[in-house]
């Protein structure tokens, strides 16, 4: 945590323990990453994955952002995992159940064929774990044109929020429904490549896929 | 379409039309929004709802981020839905199926209290669609500590990747299933507030809420 993360606006949502923090990175596949161009600040999404102390991303050698991010640049990296709907008796009182982290840093370069075919892992078994064992492995050419950038968790936080809406005292008495609608991401059944030759079926790891990895 | 918002990367998968740019922001509850404070990007997480050529966000008047938007500082505004895991017969080629907005511009306050009404209807009736007649309107005094912000949809556009893996030629020989594991977002079983007075029911607005509205 610093005086940047520290989180300002309903300070009992705040989270600064690692384990926590890490463990929200761990179940979100895509995050926010922000940069500044000219004075104009960009959102993009972005696969990520976690390994210790570092979250890597990636993307093409010929990207802008990552050509941008490369350099060392300010960013910021922003995951989000929405849990519900919060269902108060009031309409001021309506509210999500989330947790995000946020990251603030700059972004490196991961230099080295070994150290990227490394992070290809990763984001392969994040993706689905045990995939990387059924698929071909990357080529020295393919290496060669992916970027992948680290960002350390140096400078983090994260804020949640759970549990029911909380309302004003007088509006408990109110003959309103009120409560959660939890949301959930599921996978639904794979749809095999209209190229797939015929007989190739999908692993158990494929199947048995779980937006909660582990 | 601007320079700014002109798909660089995989420029096939850039879509400008506003009626599939209104149809995603429509499916996001949230947005990721971006902006610049002293030099160093932010990103946070925030509901969203789009009225006619309006994209409108809210937060309390006492937030940093809301007050440093308040007065027009450049945002970013990106919504981003997960479709699907592609998987390919190669680790390079494995990606994600996804539909993401990206507005660029800066929020004007939205004045008077019938406006900031307008909003939180908006914002209401997105979250439950009928909930709004449900529950206790807003008082006087709590539209006049919520902040809406709009931001209009001038500079935004679209990036979308639909469909199967594309393998190199020389792959689709190897006996690997490829294909897309469909991600979707689901609503569980309301779960009452430990303080709901016996005998409230939850309404079928609540009961049969579904992720994408209309």
């Amino acid at each position: 945590m610093s005086a940047r993360t520290k989180v300002k606006r309903a300070p009992a949502r705040g989270v600064y323990d690692r384990e926590a923090i890490d463990a929200i990175l761990d179940e979100a596949l895509i995050a926010h990453l922000g940069f500044v161009d000219g004075g104009q600040p960009y959102v993009i999404p972005t696969l990520q994955v976690r390994i210790g102390d570092m979250v890597y991303i990636h993307g093409s050698a010929a990207s802008r952002a990552i050509r941008g991010l490369t350099s060392g640049i300010p960013a910021c990296l922003t995951v989000t995992l929405l849990d519900g709907l919060v269902l108060a008796r009031s309409a001021f009182h309506h509210s999500i159940n989330y947790r995000s982290v946020v990251v603030l840093g700059s972004c490196r370069p991961v230099e080295g064929p070994a150290q990227r075919e490394a992070a290809l892992h990763a984001f392969t078994e994040r993706m689905v774990p045990g995939r990387w064992d059924e698929v071909r492995p990357p080529s020295a050419k393919e290496l060669k044109g992916t970027r992948v950038l680290s960002m350390r968790l140096d400078e983090c936080s994260a804020k949640v929020r759970t549990g029911p809406p909380v309302d004003d005292d007088e509006d408990y008495a109110l003959p309103v429904w009120a409560g959660v609608v939890p949301l959930a991401t599921i996978a639904g059944e794979p749809l095999a490549d209209p190229k797939l030759a015929d007989g190739i079926e999908p692993s158990p790891a494929v199947t048995g896929w779980s937006p909660t990895p582990g």
